[in-house]
Order: structure tokens, then sequence, then C-alpha cells
């Protein structure tokens, strides 16, 4: 079996080759139904339901590359699942008396279910230590930065200043709040077991339910969720959430590294088929692509909640494929964001002359309230903005402008028109961001 | 107070009416946006930067009936909120010494976003409401039920026997973990005080951001979240939650209303404009409505998340009208959630009658296991499968088709293939569902 | 080459070993990305910008089997997309002399995206012949049950009567519907070709791209339409159409084939792993899956119309998976559909059992009308109204209870309440419907 | 007529005050409503099924200001929809002997759908409007600015050359796409009319069909379509293309518009509350968010084609909001793109500036080719790669480093780097695409 088979990718470099696609793979999540049927098998050896050898015997059979992945796949659509079929095959492992203590009271759905909870949490468990690596790096960054000041945008114009440390620290607490969301989710992934509708008929004592969960690693659940998909649902946001966060941290990145604005630019450029020149910021793009992707799945998975009956004709099918993918697309980014942040190369030199591209416009506001407590605040925005026009126009910086009449002479100009004097509490507002953990 | 600020609604009988309506009204959110001015002057004489008498008379003015809302929206297209439009009409409702005092250091984003924090706090707070009204109602439906026997039915069909009081308590348990996302999103809403980029550059001391959402009851945020939208996605998670939690209720009240199937039916069904035998199930028809509407304004809502910059060219703004039509949506449905469950009738005999329309093959998992102990499980599932397809033939119960060959004789198949005798730990695990409080 | 390659599918029991499968694999896009190099190295050689035995070489280079996917995917995160690493690759296929006529004066985009045209184009035909299959079954289905009488549902709950001929008369106007859109967009796919911004700065004359598109076999296009992504969107509109439409189809299986109601049923039931008595409406569950997931996924396709730049960075990354995906949904979904039709039992006794399950209720649309005409439209309504209480409390059918009063006596009673009389123009209209093609 | 009727719009900055904001307010439905109403009166007096007088009074009488339109929205809770209580209410406008020839054999859903339909064809006109005159702006800007040279740029990189000739045409061909889908659809919006079940059973002939469509002015359906959801589906694409359409050339607008890149500009920027000196770009703000929020309605829109039965319990009720947003935000879109680009200010001399950023390099792929020519492609493009580097490193313009090496001297290295002389077709594809009408 190669590395191939467990993922495909062309279509998605975004997430090719990283370890959050095999830990999602066909290959994964056969492995993790057989986790599952062994859980259960060992569940109810625990229980006397069942002989402890046969429990044995599953669980030396539940192993993925045993299985002819395609033919369950195959097999898979005659049921709507690949349990049936997974289920045949694995007895057909097992030594014959051993056969009838596989899969016993429980539905595909339970299988099913706990599979997918199974691979969730390996994959957000890969997720999260992405998370981690990229929020370290973060973390210095922003204190690396914590008093360059660059040009705050708004609406794409230049604002008033900020500093790198700030947006830094702003990136680093999305990733701290992805993190947090992740994390309590991950905990929180319970095990399935109810039978044929959920009320466990043909798996006897509900004392079962905890057991299996504990062979899982899963958490217990209070009822059987086969249309009751609180754990999806969570898994969709959380997901979503840290696609969308990511996102924002390349939407950043990306505008930063346009060639006009420069300063940032990714370690590790990609190159162009064309053009020798060229040094595209592939990482930003491929986070940024993923962020995209992400909100339309969630939508999907938001929907499954409409799950009628015990067991829903289509909601629950639906969910698989957009879980899955948003995984990868998560499992992608993280990766992604980790290199992209632990290369970043950080150009002050460029925010510092692009802060002055305005003429010293970029502190009217300062100069509003400067010269208001002057002249009356309403008279001093009048006059700046028909500097403004000037200074647009050509005709001299804000400083310059200023100087002409004798009014402000006293004034000094030069340091209320330097933007790096007008960063308000940006330092102050890293340094407390940089104390959550 | 016209008709117009109390919301429209003619295309939206899901919420029309409700209180989630007048609470969510242009009229609500000018209300919200002068909240926000109010708190700001006040938290600024808090700190000494504003005389308190300014901040008496801003909070005095900031009466949303006092403005012309239509003039606000229509004036809110030049500068793309209404934030500018609304200062200059509060400051006229001002003596000239105070006017300096409204909206100092702040920016537009500033006041819409506690606006909207304040507005989302006052809606979830009558979602809460109506959540836990229908908890209520659901914990009695469960516990009356406990024992009422009905066809659980997966992917259309009639599966293994199942009570009432299950699905029930199933629900409930979807209801309060909507509760619970909705709580926690609620009591973490945060004010919003940054300044033109974030920075408080004009706003002074970064204390007045305590001060700030002190006065507006809402949290105190770590960071300005001008483009951290953690806030507006985590509220986009819950919503988007609690409709298809709603949405899962309601499909199960419509599936179970089917004229053929009949099991429940709404108290107080709406009419129909030909047929005056008709009692449609209104009520769960809006709220599955809502569900579907619900996942397609979360994805706008997550793929907000992507704000570049330091405040975005249209992430920001593309937010404001999916949050209220989603506070709506769930407002609506929770309202209506809570109507129809106190109202539900529920038709035990219905239930009963279904029960049987498979002759006895609603129980042929019980009996593959009580065979299979006899004659082997294989062999008992065989001979099953080829009696199912005599009783589907109509050529008896599977009880009388069992009771032919002899080897079955002994068994007391009437007792087997009663329904009610094969619920599992239905009753059980609605017992333990319903201590959670 | 193992069946991998043809595409996973674990999780996709609604595709997994469908043609379109195979025809959208990695594999595929590889030779439709060599297919692209072919046909712009033969197209310049047809005029005169490059050897003949060049492109003859790159022809015979063009050879998916020749290539190692996997390595290319792995590459491709290098640069963001596959071209520059396939590029490489096939150069090593040929004699030195002919390699720097590879991709000569293209840029990736152009090779990615006439790639994604062809295998479209090859998907859709796919698609094309199974809704063709569908539409000849549904189109004798229809002819065959043209006076068929059923229940017509509304909310529901029954309304008045219609004919299973129009039902699947109705069925076939959408795939029809679906056809026609598909066959459309199939029709319009364009090639690419613009070089590195568009301007074919590199490409010589602009006469090579109607040469290309003649090679590729698809469109000419007006402009290269790197940012102008019409084609894409139009492919999201047509299969999320088409998904949709599925849906509707499956959804109404799917409720005829409860247990309770039991009109139709598919020929080949799915299994399941508990109960030897089930037999699921798979492909309808299948079917209905798809449609869940097909709006999200075009959703995001739609959203990449917002192309910044010459080339943008995220919005063309984002639409690869998606749109692949959507094939994969709408191949399988029209595949599952034409097996589905074909195999569709029809139950028409069951249809007639229903029918009387409101006792003549189901007719009293058609009282109102023929009673009004006696005692006045209202009276009608009220007399009908209160004796539609009656029927619901079991007191006897509607033409029992009208036999008792002196009034209605005359009246053919046994006639006006049989809902057979009463399907109003449903046959013309079936007939009508049938004349399409 | 109230601010009410003319439709809130406070959160809605993008189409407050729009024509379109009326054209499909409460009121403009409500006179759908009995449009479709008077209609149907109309087309059954012309069949003789229906005094000519009572169809005059009923036409009379359909006037939206005559009703209460907040009464409607909140009567229409009961039943799902205002079409009983409008009937009623419209009933007591007529003289007694009139009132029962209204809504005589129709279902609700026949007057919501062809209200609807009304409505919406009302809205694309204006929709049409905007797009032509968004056209013939842009058509006048591409002509003029055919051979104004500016940078490509991809993945947020320049890359070669290009015109803004070729951008503006490039906008145009997509807002002529737009108006090509808008008025396909808008052509074949229909009428609809079935009755309770879409049989037409109260109706009588279904020549009245057609009479009733002729009466509206709407298109004949060939099928009652209350489950046959193509007309909303293709209203969803065409609106989901057009506001992503609009949504690329804003996003190019907003892009250009940077303060380091300045090409382009707003004539009217918006105005800050805090800053005297920014001119924002309001327009493509708006036009953007409405982008972002259109393929998530139109998503909703898609997921309704699966619509159950003959009116299913919620799939049409969820389609009303998303559409009329859908129309609000596209028909506000394409007025402020109208007015953006008659008012579009295009820096030239920018343009020309920002090409000379890269020293030259925007260049390498012609410099590649004619470099190539003389010492091989491959030693070439190293050469490039180096200098590249060196031109990064500031040590020079390329055109600088080029004359170093003797081999090149005899180049006329100042053309060969002139953008201006590399912008390949870009002028013949300008002209070929205004071909175009």
């Amino acid at each position: 079996m190669t590395a191939y088979e467990e993922g495909g990718g062309l279509l998605a470099p975004g997430w090719a080759g990283s370890r959050v696609e095999a830990a999602v793979s066909d290959l994964a999540y056969v492995q993790g139904l057989l986790d599952a049927e062994a859980a259960l098998t060992r569940a109810q050896a625990a229980l006397g339901e069942a002989p402890v050898e046969a429990a044995e015997s599953v669980s030396a059979g539940a192993r993925a590359e045993r299985y002819d992945v395609r033919s369950l796949a195959l097999r898979a659509r005659a049921a709507g699942n690949p349990v049936l079929a997974l289920v045949s095959d694995l007895k057909a492992e097992l030594p014959e008396p051993h056969r009838e203590f596989v899969h016993r009271g429980a539905t595909s759905q339970d299988i099913v279910d706990t599979a997918t909870m199974l691979v969730a949490a390996r994959a957000l468990d890969l997720v999260l230590d992405d998370l981690a690596r990229t929020e370290r790096s973060l973390a210095a960054l922003a204190a690396a930065h914590r008093d360059t000041v660059m040009a705050g945008r708004t609406l794409t114009q230049h604002a008033v200043p900020t500093t790198f440390g700030l947006k830094a620290a702003g990136w680093r607490s999305l990733v701290l709040d992805a993190r947090d969301r992740v994390r309590a989710v991950r905990d929180a992934l319970p095990a399935q077991l109810g039978g044929a509708a959920g009320t466990l008929a043909a798996l006897g004592s509900p004392e079962l339910v905890a057991e299996f969960a504990r062979e899982t690693g899963l958490a217990a659940p209070a009822l059987p969720w086969h249309t009751l998909r609180t754990p999806v649902a969570d898994l969709a946001g959380a997901l979503a959430f840290t696609a969308g966060a990511l996102g924002k941290l390349a939407a950043d990145v990306l505008t930063l590294s346009r060639t006009e604005i420069a300063e940032v630019s990714e370690g590790a450029g990609g190159g162009s088929s064309a053009m020798p020149h060229k040094a595209n910021p592939v990482r930003a793009t491929l986070i940024a692509a993923g962020a995209r992707q992400g909100s339309g799945l969630a939508s999907a998975l938001y929907g499954s909640l409409v799950a009628e009956d015990e067991r829903p004709p289509g909601a629950w099918h639906a969910e698989w494929a957009p879980l899955r993918d948003l995984l990868r697309i998560v499992g992608g980014a993280a990766e992604n964001a980790g290199d992209l942040i632990a290369d970043l190369r950080v150009d002050t030199e460029a925010m510092r002359r692009n802060l002055d591209l305005t003429g010293g416009l970029i502190v009217s506001e300062r100069l509003t309230a400067a010269l208001g407590a002057r002249v009356g605040r309403a008279r001093a925005k009048e006059l700046l903005t028909s500097l403004a026009a000037r200074v647009r126009r050509g005709e001299g910086t804000l400083a310059q402008l200023l100087s002409e009449p004798p009014e402000f002479k006293d004034l000094d100009l030069d340091d209320l028109t330097d933007p790096a004097g007008y960063t308000g509490a940006a330092g102050v507002l890293t340094d407390r961001a940089l104390e959550r953990r």
C-alpha cells in the first residue's frame, strides 16, 4: 500500500502530503471502523457478554492493511455504507467460533460514527500541534515587532499608524481562539452505541456504552446520538472557525506581500512557470483557498442537524465527505500556517517607507485633536480636509503646509506628524495579548 | 411608532410578530448605536475625560424614538454605515458645549459592533427564554411517554421499536445543547472599542475599554476585534446550531404528522385556502423553513472571518444582514417550538397501530437472537429473511408463520413478537437524559 | 496502476465505482493537463510556430499512465499547482530538441483551466447519458400510470387526489430541465489560453487561441478568462440544479417508500446489518445525500467569481475541489437515478388504499363546490368543516355522514366522494408534458 | 405610503433607497398577490367562468395601498402564508355578489408564486437597466484606455504588463454575461396555476392557465411547478452570478484603490467619522459585501429544489426571504456599479509609476525569450533569476545589470525592458471584446 492510496491530492496542494492527509485517508477510516468493532467486542468481553479470546481475536484482526479498501468502497454501495462488507471481511479473518462476537447488537451507524470520531480525534491532535507551533511563532513575532510602526489600513486606505506587533498579536489571538474551540470539541468527541434504533435493545445493559467508550478512548455519550448530531455540528463550527481564522492571517500576508506594499514576504515563495522573477506567496494562497471552501462545507454539516427519525435517509450520509474535507483543509492550513509564520520575512524599512506615502495624512486624526485644542475642533477638521486635498495634489507634506500659517508656528510639527509617535496603546495591547497562554 | 419599526415580515411568518422581531428591528439597532455612544461618553466621564454633564446629556439624548430611522438608513450610503449620520443627529439634540463629547476618539465600527452585540444580547435572552420553555414541555412529554411504544424508523423503514419518551428526551437534549451554546456565546459578547485602527490612539488610556464595557453591560475584550471576528463567528455557530436542532424536532413532527402516520398533530393546525378539512402542521413547517435558511447565513458569517487589514472593505458590512436574519429566524423558531411542543397532541393508539403494520417484522432483530440461540444465528437470519418475504406478501404475521415449523412450538411467539417487549433501555435512557438540567 | 487511482470513495457510496468517478480521477486530470499541453504545441505547429515533429512528440508523450500522479501532487505544493512539475516530467520524456516546444508562452492556469474543462466535458457527457436514460424510464412510467390515482399531499397532509402519472411527468420535466442546462453549459465549455496575464504576450498571434481551442475540442473563448469565471459559475449552476432536481425525485421516492405509505419501493433495496427484514431505499438515500452537499459546493464556486487581479491568490485554487466534487456527486446521482427509476416498483393498490384513509375528506374541495352550488359556498364550507371533524373522530366516512341530512339525498354521494373522479386535468397535463423531448 | 413600505434598510446601505428596494418591498409583494388574484378572475371571465363585472371589480380592488400590510403579515402566521388573510380583506372590498369569484379554484401557492414572479420581473427590469448603464460606461472606459499600460498582477505580484483597457473590457464581458443570464431568466418567468395539488381540479379547463399567464404578463408554464422549482433555481443562479460578477469588478477597484497602488479612485469616496483625509471606496465596498452574501443565499434556494410531495413543508417557505434578499443585493449592487464606473477616476501616471517598481522585472518573461534566442532558454532563465535577486537587493534595474556582460551589449535593452512594449494582444483583445453587444 503506497502513500498514494492514502490520499490522492492532485487538486489539493493545500493538504497533499500533509500529516492530516494520512490521518483521514480511506485507510485511516477503515482502521477507525475496525477499532470500533474491536472495542465493542472487548467491551462485551469486559462485561462477560463475549469470550475474552474472541475479543483478542477481533482486536488482532483489526488491522486496516489487511483489507481491500477499494473493494469495501464498492460493496458499500449496496447498503449505503461500508460496515456490512467490512464485518463480513473481518469475520473471514477470524476463527469460526469468534465470528459471532463481531458487531453483536450494533448497527452500522454505531461503527461509522465511532470511527469518524476516532479519525477526527487523530486529525484534531495534529491540528492542535500545528496551531501550537503557529502560536509560538506568532508570539515571538509580536514580541520582536512590539514597536515596529506600520500603516493601519481601513477600507483599503491608510488610516492611522499601528504596529506589526499588534497585528501579529491579533493573528495569535485568533489562533488561540481556534485552539480553544478545537480542543473543547476534541475532548468531547463521543463514541456512538445505540443499536438499530438507539434503544440498545440488542446490546444488553446500558453499562456497555460507557465500557465501549472507555475502550475507544472517546467520551461516553449521554444518549445515542444517531440523529442528535451535536458532535458533528460542533466539529463543523470549530473547523470553519479555524479555517477562517487562518484565512484572516493569510489575507493580511497576501495584502502585505503585494509588490507595491512589500512589507512581508514568504520565506519560500513559489515559482512561476513563465516568469523567473516571481516569488508567489503560495502558502498564504493555499490557506486562503481553504478558508473559501470551509464555510460552505460547514454549512452542509449544520444542515445535517435536520436528521429525521432514528436514522435519516440522506442527512447522515451527507456528513461524511464534507467533514473529512474540512479536516483536510484545516489540517493543511494549520501546517501551512505554521511554516508560513516560521519563515515570514518582515521588511520594517518598507513599513516605514509606506507610512510616509500620504505625506503625513496618516496622522490627520492626531492633528485634528492637537489643532482643535487651539482653534476649535470644527475649524481644525475643515483646515485639515483642505490641506489633505493639497497634499494629495503633491503641493507638499502636511508638516510643510501646516508651517505656512503663523498660528501653528510654535507647534513641533515634525513631531506631531511623525507616525511613530501616534501608535496609541499598541504596545500595551500587544503585551497584554501575549500574556494569554 | 409605526409598523415600520416593528420589522416588516410579510414574507416571514416564521418570525413576524415575535418578540425577537422587535428586539432586532432597525429601531432597536438605532437604540443600540445610541447606547454605545452614551456608554462611551459616560466611560470617559468616569475617567475624567469628559464632563459628567455631557455624559448625562448624551444619555438623555440616546432615545431611538427621537431619530428618523429612514433618514439614517439613506444617509448611511455615503459612508457605508449609519454612524456618521447618527452622530450628527445626536449632536443636534444636545446643548452646544456637550456636542464635542460625542463619539470622541471612536471609529464607526466601535459603535456598530457594540450596538450589534447589545442587540444580539437582547435577542439571545429571548431565545433562551423560549428554549427554556420548550425544554420544560419536552421534559414533561418525555416523562409522560416514558413507556409509550412506537416504531423506530431508519432510512424511512420500520426498524425496531422505540418509545416516544426517548424521542422527546432526544429532542430535549438537543434543545439543552442549543441552550448551552447560546448561553455561552451570550455571556461572552464583548463591547468594541479601538479607534480608527484598533490602537486606542485617540481614546487615551486603555482602561477606558473596561470602563466602556462596564457601561454597556457587555464583556471587556482582550483586544479590539475589528478584524478578529470571533464573537460574530461564535454567534453564527450557536445560532446555526439552534436553528438545526429545532429543525430536527420539526422534521420529526412533520413526519409523524403525515396523514398515513398520524402519531402526533399540532394542536392548532393551520387552515388551507381551498380545503376545509386540512389541518396543516404550520409551526413545524415554519421551523423547518428557518432551519433551511440558517446554515447558508452562518456560512456567510464564517466567511467574514477573512477580514483583511484593520477594517475590511466588505467582509464586515456583509455580516450585518445575515446576523440579524439568523437572530430573527432562531428567535421565531424558538418561539414556535415552544408553542408547538406545549400544544402537541400525541396519539398513542396510532403509534400502537403502526407498530403492527409489518406483521411483526419490526422485532425481527430480536427473533434473530432468540431463534439463533436455538438453531444458530446464520440459520435464523436466513429463515427470518424468507419469512419476511412471506409476511410482505400478506401470508400472515410473523408469529403465525413461525408457529408452523415444530421446532419453535414451545417458544412464546406472541410475547417474542410483541413490540412493547422490545424497547431495550429506552426507559432507562429517558430517565437518565431527564436528569440533565 | 491500481483501482485506487480511479477515486477512493470509501466515504462516497453515492459515486464510488461510477463511470464519472474514473472520468474525474487524479489520473483523468493529469490526462487533461497533458492533452492541453499537446494541443498547445500542435496549435503552434499548425501556425508554423513549432516543428510538426515536436507536436507529434509531445502528443505521443501525453499519456497519463506514464507519470507518477502522487509525485506530481506532492510537487504541486511548491508552486501551488501541478503544472510546473508536469511540464518538467513531460520534457524528460521527449527528445531534447523538442523540449523547448512544451508549454511555450503559456501560464499554468492556461493548462489547468483547459484540463478542467476537458475533464468536465467528459464527465458531463456521462451525466447527459444517465439523464437521458432516466428521462426515458420516467416517460414510460408516466404513460403507464397516466390514470393511476393517488393522494396529492401538501404540507404532509392529504390534499386532493392526483395521479402517479402526473408525478412522474413532473420528475421527468425536472430531469429535462437539468439536461437542457447541463447540455448548454457543456457545449460552451471554453479552452483557456492567455499567458501570464492574459495578454497573449508570449504566445504570438491571437489566432493561436482559436487553433488551440480546435485542437482541444473545446469552444474558443472571446477573452482569456483567468479571472472572468463565467464557465465555472455556469457549471456550478447547472450541477447544483441537477443535484437538486434529482434530489426532488429522491425525496418523493423516500416519502412514498415509508412503511406506512408503501406506494413505491426500490427494486433492489439495501440490507441492514442488524435487521433481516429491512429493504432500505438506498439509492434514493444516496441521491438525497448528494443534493444536500451540492448547494454548499456551488456556493463556493459562485464565491470564486470574486477573483481579483489577473490571477487571484486563492479564489482560483478554491474552485478545483468543489467542482470535482460536484461532478462526482451529480454523476453518481444521475447513475443512481437511472437505476432507481428503471427498477422502481409501484404499488397501485397501496395508492388506492391510502386514498381512502381520510374517509373521503380528500375530495372535500370538490364537495365544497358541489354542495356550495346548492346551499351557498360559505354554508357548504362550514358544513364540511364540521363533518370533517366527525370523520376524524371516526363517526363515518364523508359519504355516510352526508347522506344523513335530507337535502343532499339526491346527490350521487358515492360518485362525488370517489377520489378517482377528481383528478382534474392530471391526464391532459401528463400527455402534454410527455410531448416535450 | 410610510417609510415602512419602502423597506427598512438601516443595515443595508448597499440597497437602502435604491429603486429595487421599493420594487421588492412588502407593499410590492402585496400588489403582486393582488395582481395575481385579479388576473385569475379576469382569466376566468375571459373563459366565461366568471362575470366580467366581477373581474372588473376585483381588478379595481387590487390596489395594495388599501390594505394593511402589517396586519396581513401577522395573520400569515396561522396559515403559513398571507393569502388567506388577503383574500378575506379583498373580498371585504367587493360588492357581495362578486366575492365568490375571488381566488376560485386556486391554492395559496398559485398566488404567492405568481406574485413572486411578478415582483422578480419588475426587479430584474431595474437590474437590466443598471447593467446596461454599467456596460456602456465600461465600454467607454475600455476604449479610452485601450493602450494604457499597467502592471498585470498574479498571486498579488507583478507578473507582466497588461492594459487598463483590457481589464475594463473584461469587467464589461462579465457584466454582459450577467445581463444575458438575467434577461434569459426574466423572459421565462412563469405564472403559477395548479390548484390544491397541481391538477387544476377546481379550476376547470387547462386553457385557463394560458389565459391567466397572459393576464399576468408572465410566461405560461408547461406544468404547475409547485414542487418543480426550476424558475426559482434559475433566478438563484442568475442573481448569484450577477452578484459575483459585480464583485469581481469591485474587488479589482478595491485593490487598485489601495493607498500604495492608487491607480483608480471612486469619484465620490466615502468619509470617515475620525479621519478628515480619508476617501473610502464605499461603493466598491458595498458591492463586495453583497457578493459575499449572494452565494449563501443562492445555496438556500438551490437547496429548496428538494421539495417533496405536491407542496413541501418548509422548502417552499424557505425560498421567500433569500430570493428577495438576492434581488435587493443584486439590484443595489447594479445601481452602485453603474455609479461607480460612471465616476471612476483613473490615474494613468500611477499605473506607469507602479510598472517601474520592479526595476524591469515585470518584463522578465520577454527577456527570457529574447536572451534565450541568443544563449539558450535554460541559460537565459538562470541568468535572469540571478539578476532578479540582484534587482531585488537594489543593485540596479534589470536594464542596467544586463548591460554589464558584453554579450548583450548590442541589444536595445531600454526598449526590451520597456513595459509598454510588452502588452501582447491586449489592444486587439480589447477591440474584439468591444464588438460584443
